[in-house]
Parts: structure tokens; sequence; C-alpha cells
């Protein structure tokens, strides 16, 4: 019998946002790997391809020219998981196992910038702010339309993450329904909302920074850390200091620094493994189903599978799809790893 | 405006076993893939490999020789993510944000064969018996240690499901909790239970059998179907017609027929893109925690990432990791294509 070490005992760690748990194996993490590695792409790209697809006047598989954009660059997707049809549809109650319901959506790719070779992080801090005004406009306009109630911010970065260009690039999903992660995480917000008249990402953020062992970057508006229920090895969350709801409410500043601390944080995330780093990473925000949300606290999820090296991720398999996730370093040590990384880019570094 | 088909029209199917929705894009399927290929190998190996620590006789990480076995071989995983160690722990109820607990366990790994060249399609169906009735027999001792109260029986197939050795085996991490996705099932299955006196998935089966597009195999005793909520493209569960609620209580014929759906199901999964097809299954049945659960209701999962060929597999990423799963061909669609796989293993065919 030995008193409970959180830094080294198995043990379950609860996430507050979703309800769930997930199981944490410090010792772990000292097992040999004999697996699966990736290929990571080291060669270098052009400014400009001209078989890119989102490269700036090039044409798309459906025929369309690519406006010769200057910052950033919205448009339709041209393979978008939801239409905008309006369908008629009359629910059957009786079905008990054969539920379905037709749903409304759009789907838009956001280019990040002209350059077919430049990522987050090798980008200014001010065109950054382009990208985020970009973020603020479709949220707007989207959320606009009568029968769109939700706004899916997101970017799949590097082929491991099923991205297939590496023209740097978002995309955005506005649909009808509250998706299945984001109604969880409304549920837990609200509940938490009409018990304490404060956001539960306020009252978080406070005690992380009092605690501080998984904060990974801090300015005046914005925190970077590893929750305390991270299940990625490297997963982070750009929190909201101030309880905004959504990101068409930052003031000038905030929108400054939101910009600062994404660069901030991807410049960390490349130098960690001295490679352009995967991730998906997506913003959780209010509804834009026309009510008030003083419930929601803006937020921005990382999750990038990569756990010992450039090419060496953490499968999230068997024990995980059938049980609950499974990590193999604490989040503490990966806040500790990502703290001391440089925040001068690997790439200009070494120039 | 346009009448709603199911077809052919994005909509979302509600999963009942875990309450979470899914995003069906039947017509997204057209959409070109530039994305990365899987590497899948397709040497032949040999029947014996001496650098192999999961055949006979050779000697594992921690030094130990496995014996010359001849069926099954049952050991401690050398790197598992649990402790059998008991844990002194007083729970801090303050914390709201930080709760963690110890959790004991014991994982296994069990191989399916002396033999380190063969799957469990290319196996006599009374080898797959003699699996089986390790399943059982690990069932029971695990589940009889006081402390533990949940058995995973499960099996990561194919590199890209984060499998590092290509011998038959399959893992058992086993708890005192029930873990997160296990918890969703039961609540669900006792909510179900206590309102009707029947198990869902015994009316679930009949309701399948009924509308049959989504059957796969059906024997006297069980059936292989992909489930009206499917997440993954070729997803498929394992169900018994009889509500059994753990692996420990099939009769003898029950074992056969479990065997023989086995090897059934992945020879179909071969030869749909004739490869050795990667996958993560496992069974999900009673808890082992004393109790009589007459809610609960065998059956067993497979969650295959492939979406187009043997290379090119469905990435559950930005939008999925943020958002909720989402798919791209109807499991109706999926459930024809798989009715139509040939029973005849495609390498022994080509003799
Ligand atoms: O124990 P293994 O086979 O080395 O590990 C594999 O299966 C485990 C259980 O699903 C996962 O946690 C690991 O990420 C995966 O690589
Ligand atoms: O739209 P893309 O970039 O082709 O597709 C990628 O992101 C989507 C949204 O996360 C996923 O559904 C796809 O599986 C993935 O390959």
């Amino acid at each position: 019998m030995k008193n409970f070490d959180i830094n080294e005992d198995p043990h379950r760690r609860f996430n507050p946002l979703i309800n769930e748990w997930v199981l944490v194996s410090p010792h772990r993490a000292k097992r040999p790997w004999q697996g699966q590695n990736e290929t990571i792409s080291t060669e270098s790209l052009p400014k400009y391809d001209p078989t890119c697809y989102l490269c700036p006047g090039n044409v798309r598989a459906n025929g369309v020219s690519n406006p010769d954009y200057k910052n950033s660059f919205v448009f339709d997707n041209d393979f978008a998981a939801m239409k905008q049809d309006e369908i008629i549809f009359e629910e059957d109650i009786k079905h008990t196992f054969f539920k379905a319901k037709p749903e409304q959506g759009i789907s838009r790719v956001v280019c990040f910038s002209p350059r077919h070779d430049l990522t987050l992080p090798e980008m200014e801090v001010a065109d950054i702010e382009n990208i985020v005004k970009t973020w603020q406009k479709e949220y707007t306009d989207l959320g606009n339309i009568k029968y769109i109630n939700h706004v899916q911010i997101f970017e799949n970065k590097g082929s491991v993450m099923g991205c297939s260009n590496p023209h740097p690039h978002g995309q955005i999903w506005a649909q009808s329904s509250l998706p299945t992660q984001v109604e969880k995480t409304h549920n837990s917000l609200k509940a938490y909302y009409d018990k304490n008249q404060k956001t539960l990402l306020e009252d978080y953020v406070q005690a992380e920074l009092k605690a501080g062992s998984r904060i990974v970057i801090e300015n005046d508006h914005f925190v970077a850390l590893v929750p305390f229920w991270a299940i990625w090895p490297y997963e982070t969350m750009i929190v909201s200091k101030r309880a905004i709801s959504k990101i068409t409410s930052f003031n000038a500043e905030e929108v400054k620094a939101f910009a600062k601390i994404l660069k901030q944080l991807t410049i960390k995330y490349d130098n960690l493994f001295s490679t352009s780093f995967p991730y998906s990473s997506g913003i959780h925000q209010a509804p834009t189903d026309g009510f008030d949300h003083p419930e929601w606290h803006f937020h921005m999820h990382f999750y990038p599978p990569l756990l010992r090296s450039a090419t060496v991720k953490k499968f999230m398999v068997g024990y995980e799809m059938m049980g609950e996730s499974q990590r193999d370093i604490t989040p503490e040590k990966s806040a500790e790893i990502l703290r001391q990384q440089s925040e001068v880019h690997y790439k200009s570094a070494v120039k």
C-alpha cells in the first residue's frame, strides 16, 4: 500500500466540459515503440504552386478560378458534407432504433494566406490578425442565416490529420443542429452558469493560473494551457481570461492578443520535434441560434497526434475506442516541455 | 424543396447505445482524394519469426521466455497501462476542476495462435473456438478478482491501428471502474430494460432482421450487421440473437456459431480490398461487479478505418473531433458491399 502520487500512479481524471473521464498512465511513456512511423514531409514548398487548387489565380476542380487574393480567401467547399437544400421531412416518432433527421448546412474553406509555403507559426502577427477578422466575419455572416444555429471553425494540419493540401487553410462547417461534442459542452457550461452566475472556464482559468503547472503561455487577455483532463499527449486549449462568449465580442486589443498567442503556441509546437507540427484545432463558442449565451466562454482546442517524435504518434485505438481515452504522459509534464520550447521558430533560428 | 431521401440527402442518425448523433453525407463519397495513403505491407510472413516477442519459445523484453504453446497463450502485458498496486487515496471533494482518482487494473496479451503468419480469417473455426474459450476463461478469472469490475477484451489489427506486431494477438484491460464508453452503453441498456423488461439489443436485432438492409451475415445464434448509426465506413457489430449478458453464458452451440461468424466476417473484410483488413474490435458485455445484469446484451464492435481502398482511410479529425462523427457512405450501402463479398478468403481462392 502506498500513497497516491499523481505523477507516477495510473489514475483517471474528469473532464467537466463533456463529463467524461480519461485514463492516465504516467509510467507507460517508457515503453519501447516498434510500431508504425509516420512519414513527415521535409521538402521545402514553393511560394506558389501551379498545381495547388488553393493558390491565387488557380482553377479549382469545379472550373472556377481563385481570385488573386492578398490576405485570406474564403469559398464554399466543392465537396461539402452538408447541403443548403430545404428538405421536407415528417418525423416518424415510432422509430426507436431508426431515428434520422435531414441536416442543412454550409461548408467553407478559409485560405490563411496567398503564400503556399507558410503556416500559422511562420506568419506575421498582423497576418494572423487578418485570419481572426475573417473568422469573425464568417461567424457573423453564417450565423445570420436563419437555419444556421452553429458555426464550427477548424483546421486539419498535416497529412497525418487527413489534410490533403499543405497550402495553409482551415474549414468552417455551419449547420442547423448543435453537433454532439458541442452539445455536451453546452450542457456543462449551462449547468455551471445557472448554479454559479459565472462561466465554468472563467473559474477554471483562475484555478489554473493559481496552480501554474499546466500553463504554457499567458498574456493580458488569453491563456494557453494543457487542460487537466487533456487526452492527446500535447493537447492544449487557448482560453480568454474574460468571459467572452464569441469571437465577434473580442475588442481590438483582444484580437491582437489572440493572434499573438496563436503564433507563440504554434511556434512552440513546431519547435518541439523540429517539424511542421500536425494537429486538428477548432473553436468552441456560442451557438448562433439568436439567443443570448452568457454561459458560453470562447476557447480553442488543439489536438495534436504526435507523442514521441516527428514520426511516432499516439494511437487512439482499441481500448480508447471501446473503453476510454488513455494517455501516457501527464498533462503537467507536457506543459513543462511546451513551456521550455523557444518562441523563435526553429527554421528562422537556423538561418 | 424536396422530400427527404435518406440514401441521398445529408442527415444525422441517432445512436441509442451511447445517446450520440452521427452526420451522414451520402453524396460525399464521390469527392476526389489527394491526401495521405497508408502503406500496407504485402510481404508474406514466416510461420515462425525468431525476432517476434510473441512466437512460442522466444524471449520477451523482460527476459521471460514464452512457452512452446500450441493454441492460444496469455501473459501479463510488460508495459501495462494500469497497475495492480493498492493505493491509499483521500478524495478532495473541493476540487471542481482537478478531479482525479487512482485506478487499479491488469493488462494482458492474448496470442491467438502459435503461427506468426495467421490472422483470424485464415484460421480454422476450431482454432477460433479455442480463442473464444480463452476469452471466457479470462473474463471469469479476471472478473473474479475483487477489485476488477470491468474486463475489456479487444484487438488492434494492422499497423494503421497502432499494432506493432503482426503476430495474431489481442489484449485485455481489466479494471476497477466502468470505462467512459461502457458506462454510456450501460446507462442506455439499463434505462431500456427497466422500461421494457427486454434488452435494447434483443429488440434492435429483431428490427434489423425485419428491415434486412443492414444485415451482413446471419446464423442461428448471431447476426453481423452494419449498425444504423455506424460511424466508421465499414463498421459492424456482431450481436447474439438471444439476450446473453456475457461470453461465459454461451452454450456449446453458441461458442461454435460465434467462432464461425467471426471467421466469415473477417474473410469478407479481407476480401473487400484484397488486403489484411485493419480494424479495432472489442467486446462489450456485463460488468464483473458481482451483480446480475439482465439489461446487458453481448455484442462485439468492429471499427475499421479504411474507406476507399487498401490504402485510403477515413480520417476522424477536425470536424469529427470538435463537432461529431461524420461518414461519407450510408450504412445500407456498406452492408450491401460487405454482403456481396465472397466467404472464401482471397488468398486461398488464388491458389
Ligand atoms: O499496447 P500496444 O499494442 O503497444 O498499444 C496500442 O494499443 C493501446 C490500447 O488500445 C493504445 O493505448 C496504444 O496507443 C496503441 O499503440
Ligand atoms: O474536407 P477535407 O479536408 O477533404 O477532409 C478532411 O476533413 C474533414 C473534416 O474534419 C473529414 O471529414 C475528412 O475525413 C478529412 O479527410
